[in-house]
């Protein structure tokens, strides 16, 4: 069956659907392809993108033929492992392009966050074959923004909310954990699978086996010069939350094989770069504009503090235990560790940021917001001063993902460059 | 002791202070005491803010110099009758004027919404005698902004946060029963007084006794011509906050029986006005604006679905029960039934609104946002479809508190009452 019968078949908007595809080889190639001495390895995450609504939708269409369910979801809270327990699939739904915010602004205010708004536009606007491909949409309760959106989105396709607590004491991690059991119970239901211990054992094992890949691609990024750039590690980052779980951990690997080389070799793709951390809010595919524009500028970002970056794979989840209440319980506490600024206080994000910054040898933290994101953007200036004390350079950016503003960017990103050399 | 002497004790910025105050009087002025036909006994109400930071700021002053606690609070959500309980004061902190923004934006990031940053801005700039006098504030995780503004406000002053739940099922009211009890212990400690079953009724019955009082108000703006006007009834409604429990109840009965005569003698403030129904985010004091502008225009606000409104007064303590314990859970019960846009879903607030719309027998309903609350914002997307369906003519407003848009909210507003004239 050719591709674009099946996403005639999803019920997606072929003629809008080119429009929307039409630019990104042209983007692609100056952001990425242009690259200098990039590692080889990176040709498997450049033919997924070069094909970025094509094989792996595909993979999708046939699983859910065979009554395999797929979850789509928006978050790192959403626990793939239960999913992949039950014999379904987790798959990040598309968020990170301005092309459907106009639709989306039709049901939801002007003010709110990019990630948001896409989200939303590309489901009524029927534009994300992976949303159209999603049996159910998991939402969770993290912002007050997505949490009112999923309200209006449950009137345009399933909607499955997991609530989530705002505070990580005792009763917290307990209504936490109340929340992941009710949501085994309903992918079991979803899937007409139980979860056994074995099942999810298994399924533990294979997304800390990702996580393991993740923790060494960015360990690798703490030699200097640094092995690949920051615009590639957030990519790979970015397909980690579609992809297929044990191919993408194969092909980390890989690369990771070669970047061990490179850092032996001492090889890497900028010498004598600024070294930056940025910390904050996730960057979807193809949000790639930040980290384009400081690395365009001369410095190179070794780490990202976000959900795409560490948050995404630093909580490992423990196999310790005997049956599936143990290990819905680990999967609580491991899940529960992500420094999210929805939760209050937030005090050990502020500290991670300081250890990440010695860590990865950075001379400069880079706090990015989506525009309209409130908790970030609060944490963000309670931050800046806390690295302000403790001498660390910080610049508090905050952004969306039209192009207006890159030369404003650019400016301001130079300032500080300069100010840190 | 001379007031001056009390506000200088408090560490309030005197200077500044005398400036915040001085314009005070022209916009009452113009806003409340040049109004027509107004009923004698506002005369109370018109005292109370002729002396806004005096009377109540010494009668909590001297109950602070007695041992007994002090709450600065923002939101309705905090148990008043558990503080009346244990001996304290719950008192409403400033919150409503734009003067010490600037102040607030130094900490804050600016898209944030106005009663968030003017709350804070009035801490930090020590402009707000009740902030001063406060023993400790109150805050609630109710939306992103105050969640996290909280954190930093922490750094300035003691502040006690209370958990909310997100969404209302079982597991929600235990979560937010639990917070009640923590609460309570919390209080005891602060006041050194046990709560006792005596204590708590009688609290109770005396918060009850306010709401009624209320209820009546509200019930009586539904005969036409309405009896009172809405910026008047709304002004109660923010006095509410932060008078004297049994004196408010006492001052707003004695206005209901003038109210009453009004009725029976068909009486009223505008003949044959458009009826409006104002839904949304709170409005404190100063911020007098939009209905000001709504009857400027010749409309009459008959009921507001706020928080300076009804959100306040329409949940009734149940008084059944044999000890502490089951008195806790029925205010636990009745304040989870306030319908505020941070839970999730919340279709009991359309329906709600569709409700009072009937009942006051409105014209229109103006749907009425402060800038940045994203709660809010979004459900009256939804809400204005939902009006739109049921042939209700809504009108979706968002402002803040600069006078800069003022021109503009009149447009609008006159364009809409054209439209339902």
């Amino acid at each position: 069956m050719d591709i674009r019968e099946i996403w005639k078949e999803l019920g997606i908007d072929l003629e809008r659907h080119d429009e929307l595809l039409e630019a990104l080889p042209e983007v692609y190639e100056e952001i990425f392809l242009s690259q200098e001495n990039r590692p080889e390895r990176m040709s498997y995450f450049d033919e997924v993108v070069a094909d970025i609504h094509g094989a792996r939708v595909r993979e999708l269409y046939e699983m859910r033929q065979e009554g395999k369910p797929i979850l789509g979801t928006f978050c790192v809270y959403v626990p793939e492992e239960i999913v992949l327990a039950a014999g379904g699939v987790c798959v990040g739904l598309c968020g990170g392009a301005e092309f459907p915010i106009p639709d989306a602004e039709k049901y939801l205010p002007r003010d709110l966050c990019p990630l948001i708004k896409s989200s939303f536009g590309f489901l009524v606007s029927r534009l994300c074959p992976y949303c159209q491909v999603a049996t159910v949409i998991v939402g969770e309760n993290t912002c007050d923004g997505k949490k009112k959106m999923y309200e209006i989105m449950s009137e345009h396709k399933d909607v499955y909310v997991m609530e989530m607590p705002q505070v990580k004491d005792e009763e917290g991690l307990e209504y936490w954990h109340e929340q992941l059991i009710k949501f085994k119970e309903f992918v079991e239901e979803l899937s007409g699978n139980e979860i056994t211990y074995e099942s999810l054992l298994d399924a533990i094992e294979r997304v800390n086996a990702k996580r393991e890949a993740f923790r060494k691609l960015y360990e690798l990024r703490k030699h200097d010069p640094a092995p690949i750039s920051g615009r590639d590690a957030n990519l790979i980052a970015q397909i980690a939350f579609y992809d297929d779980v044990d191919r993408f951990t194969e092909k980390v690997n890989e690369l990771n094989e070669e970047l061990e080389k490179r850092v032996e070799e001492g090889e890497g793709v900028a010498e004598e770069a600024p070294r930056i951390l940025v910390a904050g809010t996730p960057m979807p595919i193809p949000h790639w504009k930040l980290l384009y524009v400081v690395e365009s500028c001369g410095a190179v970002v070794v780490c990202e503090e976000s959900c795409t970056g560490t948050r995404y794979f630093e909580r490992e989840v423990s196999t310790e235990g005997d049956d599936v209440e143990d290990l819905i319980k680990n999967i609580a506490e491991a899940y529960m560790e992500t420094k999210c600024a929805i939760f209050t206080p937030n005090d050990e994000r502020v500290k991670d940021i300081i250890k990440k910054y010695k860590e990865w040898n950075c001379d400069g933290v880079i706090l990015y917001n989506l525009k309209f994101c409130q908790p970030y953007a609060v944490e963000h200036s309670k931050i800046e001063s806390r690295l302000r004390e403790e001498g660390i350079p910080a610049l508090k950016l905050e952004s969306d993902y039209s192009e207006e503003d890159v030369e404003q960017l650019k400016t301001r990103i130079e300032t500080f460059l300069e100010s840190i050399a």
